[in-house]
């Protein structure tokens, strides 16, 4: 168990229905990003994609180099009330729990599948780590894809209660589109399971997984004994996509600076950072959760997605601020 | 210094010349891989994808599926006497010296530098280890990049006394634009280190950065005094992308199994079982170096690229065998 706190907390994610994605929403063409209301947001959007793709311009970028990144968690699709990640840990091991009897008798699952939440409680947070630890563990990668796609052709959000792939935000849907078809290449950077996004992120944003970037657990190299491979999933945690490991992440497994990030919390802040750093036109943004009504409205203090120190440096920068009650005409593709 | 001894023996490997680098030779369109001679090896590449790029045929593989993994030392380039990775972190150590001082009275820099070659063969394996780390940390991931381009503007190979650029093996690079024009994504996974090949693969191959998985260190992220980040590369060895490694790699970085794979020793034995365990059809080659004539001839036992049980394998399985002087019209794209 080498299961740290963070790393829960993150990978511990986003989510989606595989085996009934809804394609993405047509886009009418002549007016990209229509789920955008205009304003100074909006506009501040389109004119950088003007101006980098803009040839012979002072700011014109390459295609190969306009790389654009998003966070996943509150920046494509809801995070609340808890990581759609953590919800479907929680669920496996509920699904596990006939393949091993010897839980019945072993903490914390004993008190999680009795349903014993004081007893759960008592053992901290660490008990949690144990559970998700072993949702995401002793199974091949091809196992471990398998029972991320069953679980969303069933689950359904709480509050919603629509399948996990329909609580993708319209307008980043169309923004990731609009970003393509100027001829960016767009990535998910998140802290939650890379294996757990790819799952889902190609049907829901039009995103390969060759360009997810996120937390990685060590895998074991395995021979049958017909001598055919497979990767084991051990409980090893490998690298922690969050904070200071986006760039990190980013560096190690895209290799360019981005040009384009947008992000929505202190754990998007150096990824930000790091993106604005580099030489030419950049654009940071930040989605701001201000609807109750149609989503959820929080920043900080957050247990999930807290905005502080990011935030502080958006408005001394000057980066783009998504007020989503008043910068998104629609949340989601269905009506709340 | 947390370097491994495989780690370095991989980390020090592969390259080519950035700032000169000449771009791929033009292909004849109309009969793709001329550099390839007629025969069973060329057959069995054009066989192959003919089937899986066949509309409606029995092994048909949609174009976002056609993932492609070639090792690179070996199999896209040369790499003899010595990896040249390995160059370039020698002749960086001497380029760092003026720098550094206190290398003057410091093992094993004081031997390297002085030239006295029996008193670092005293200090064995850990003295180079010591070296390479010192090439690879200690500045940030842009500083780094620029010395890898520096080095490949000037350094020369010690036998065909060309740039490194040069010596990328002309029918490799007609193969991998092969691939792509029938709808492949060709991606490097090598030993060598993911930062040093991201320098100069895409004028090289045409592999852009983020299609290329090699091993990683760990990077510390850091602000300075105007709060501008950046990424400072440490010695701590983060994932070694060698034997077992590669298929671990291909999962944390691609996220899909290949279709096709090429290497040309034992560190990329597993990367060929992982790819042929998947289901439909699916293609493993091997480059065996056999023309010590117009590069060298080697297999088994070699310090550098050894190829033992990969070669039993292949054999036992029909994999690919390219015998490099009976099936390639030429090797490079100069006359050696």
């Amino acid at each position: 168990m080498r299961l740290s706190r963070e790393f829960t907390r993150r990978f511990v994610f986003a989510v989606l229905s595989v085996m009934f994605l809804p394609a993405p929403a047509a886009l009418a063409q002549s007016h990209p990003l229509p789920s955008w209301n205009d304003g100074s947001v909006k506009k501040s959007i389109t004119d950088f994609v003007q101006r980098v793709t803009t040839q012979g311009g002072p700011d014109f970028v390459p295609p190969a180099e306009r790389i654009a990144v998003f966070d996943n968690d509150g920046t494509l699709w809801c995070e609340q009330p808890i990581y759609f990640q953590a919800a479907f840990a929680l669920d496996r091991v509920k699904a596990m729990a006939a393949q091993h009897p010897e839980w019945k008798q072993q903490q914390p699952f004993k008190a999680f599948l009795s349903g014993d939440k004081k007893a759960l409680a008592e053992q901290g947070e660490k008990a949690l780590l144990t559970l998700v630890a072993a949702a995401h563990s002793g199974m091949s990668t091809d196992e471990f894809a398998k029972s991320v796609a069953d679980w969303l052709a069933i689950a359904k959000h709480p509050r919603f209660n629509r399948p996990y792939n329909e609580l993708i935000y319209q307008p980043m849907v169309e923004l990731l589109a609009y970003l393509r078809t100027n001829g960016f290449k767009t990535f998910i950077v998140s802290g939650g399971g890379v294996e757990f996004m790819r799952v889902w992120a190609e049907r829901a944003y039009g995103i390969p997984p060759e360009q997810v970037v996120g937390s990685t657990g060590v895998t074991k190299y395995q021979l049958d004994a017909t001598g055919r491979a497979s990767l084991l999933k051990t409980a090893k945690v490998q690298f922690i996509d969050d904070g200071p490991g986006k760039p990190a992440g980013i560096n190690m497994m895209i290799g360019r600076r981005p040009i384009f990030a947008f992000g929505n919390s202190d754990g998007d802040h150096q990824m930000l950072q790091w993106t604005v750093a580099g030489s030419g036109a950049r654009f940071a943004g930040i989605v701001h959760h201000t609807d109750a009504a149609r989503e959820y409205a929080y920043d900080r203090p957050s247990k999930i997605g807290q905005l502080d120190k990011a935030w502080e440096e958006a408005k001394t920068r000057g980066w783009t601020v998504v007020d989503m009650k008043r910068d998104w005409k629609r949340v989601f593709g269905f009506e709340p």
